[in-house]
């Protein structure tokens, strides 16, 4: 029987209809992928190859023998060297293309993993994450930082290499607007953060937890637009990502580790795409938005209905997905 | 050089970098599809194989002579036997699964295409939309039906025979009424409709057209999410898609069927999906919204970016677009 539930963070609506549905293991990736080798020659990521990315902006570990690096995007999306500039004709606005867009390669090996890395590797991309945040939020020209990982082919990357990116925007984007506004009228109705009481109840239920640990828990949001859709929230409450501390920092690395392994054995490596959701950079730290992760595996596709509406079918129950993930030991015996 | 766009009537901004790019041909579908047979006797919306679909909801044309039928989809998304009951446990907010979902098969031909129908083909299948819409609506339970068709796997449909689709559902989804109030806010501050005045200035620009007749206009609208992200608007000012005349449906299926052959004779058949945005059936006719078709080749991926702020990167410009499907001859040689 199909069933309508409210994602009460973003006030969206989906659709859960089980009845057209898949067990969680029919998700499993069944792409023949060869295995990329350990370094190749071309490509620009790969150690020696580093006068390929001219303009380096981080670097952990020294000279060739650097852990993680992040590099302007060759082919980016927003520039820093335009000015930020409007122009109107009519009802056709427009902006000049300025903003930032980074590349963080998160591993000298070619063909390393976030899921196979150690905890202490996926920290070192965390604090890249934090540090190149903190340096780009100082330009008071940008209004946005999304931090985001696009994994294999389905999720919209061709490049092997494993790497994230952040993109700064010189404006706050709709979607981020509105997920604040809502934030502050909850926080005006009830005098809470919406987050800090949904991870309350998600964590009283228990049944859509996936794990957790001493600051962090990954679950399926009651409301999961797809199959595995999945959040991982501070315990603590701070609106911006970069605020956390190197314990926190330290905990995130290692259920994220933990979450990307469980994942990755559950549906054999697939597709994936997360986003840091945090504050817009000129908001204090404040008492209604909280910053978390939101991960989305592509195992499903969008059709006419989501673009028409807005509204997703999510054909697998979240608590089944849930419990799906819950039971893979991520450091067992495959 | 990037550029920022707004598009006005979501107000959503989009990037524009046709530096990361492509030339309009290069979105050339590639994939080897086979031509698929005139019937197949495996199919429900195969004529023969009416059985296999109960519950009729329209015919046109007698019994096994029919053009164009609609039927309850087999895996319904939400159904009409259910009744609308809210729930609510704290802040996990719930719904039954009440509503409509059917499918219209198009045509009695397996291997049919909108693209390749006859003009009077293409109005059957408008005809059928209208009438189901108005049947629909009478239930006062529904609040807003969607009518969508998927074109090609990667718009989401495994279903060969040519069909679209509807979903009525139970409640306004907030994409839907963030149009709306966009709309609205407009007209308190304009006095006019905001797509009135889009298409007025779309019109006099003309660069973004790519076919008009005497009732519609197809034009990339200037802040395309993605390339070849089309509008098919009507030039008279109406709320509600089902309220359009007999000689303006006709009309329509003129020019949906000319885009259409365009698109499919410029980018080899390509995916894609299109959606009818109309008004929330409750709200009457009136002075601000104003339904139109909003149609997405899927050329492209949608990926971390675009998830976590809902920002759209397009690669090619919307004028770019436009210019090489306007100079496709859709009735000429290939």
């Amino acid at each position: 029987m199909s069933e309508l539930r409210e994602n009460f963070i973003s006030r969206e609506w989906v659709i859960i209809a089980p009845e057209r549905a898949r067990r969680p293991d029919q998700y499993v990736n069944h792409t023949d992928r060869p295995q990329p080798p350990e370094r190749r020659a071309d490509c620009p990521f790969c150690p020696g190859n580093e006068g390929m990315t001219p303009g380096e902006t981080l670097r952990f570990g020294a000279d060739r023998d650097w852990q993680v690096r992040s590099v302007p995007n060759k082919y980016p999306a927003l520039k820093a060297d335009e000015e930020k500039r409007r122009s109107a004709t009519g009802l056709f606005r427009a902006m000049t293309g300025f903003g930032v867009h980074e590349v963080i390669v998160e591993h000298p090996r070619h063909n390393a993993q976030l899921a196979l890395m150690t905890e202490a590797e996926v920290g070192m991309v965390i604090r890249a994450y934090i540090e190149r945040y903190r340096a780009i939020r100082r330009d008071p020209r940008i209004e946005t930082i999304i931090i985001f990982k696009n994994h294999g082919e389905r999720a919209g990357t061709s490049i092997e290499h494993p790497h994230s990116q952040m993109i700064a925007t010189p404006i706050v984007p709709p979607q981020v607007r509105i997920r604040l506004e809502q934030a502050i009228r909850y926080y005006d109705a009830m005098g809470n953060c919406v987050f800090c009481d949904t991870l309350k109840e998600e964590l009283a239920a228990g049944q859509r937890i996936i794990c957790q640990t001493e600051h962090f828990a990954a679950f399926i949001p009651y409301a999961a637009l797809s199959p595995f859709h999945t959040w991982i929230f501070p315990k603590r409450h701070r609106s911006c990502f970069s605020e956390i501390s190197g314990v926190e920092a330290a905990d995130l690395a290692g259920i994220l580790r933990r979450y990307l392994k469980k994942l990755s054995k559950g549906l054999a490596n697939p597709d994936f795409n997360f986003t840091i959701r945090s504050n817009p950079v000129k908001e204090k730290g404040n008492d209604y938005f909280h910053w978390y992760i939101s991960l989305v595996p592509r195992v499903g596709h969008t059709a006419g209905f989501e673009i028409g509406s807005g509204m997703f079918v999510n054909s697998t129950l979240p608590e089944v997905s849930a419990a799906y993930l819950r039971d893979i030991d991520p450091d067992g015996k495959a």
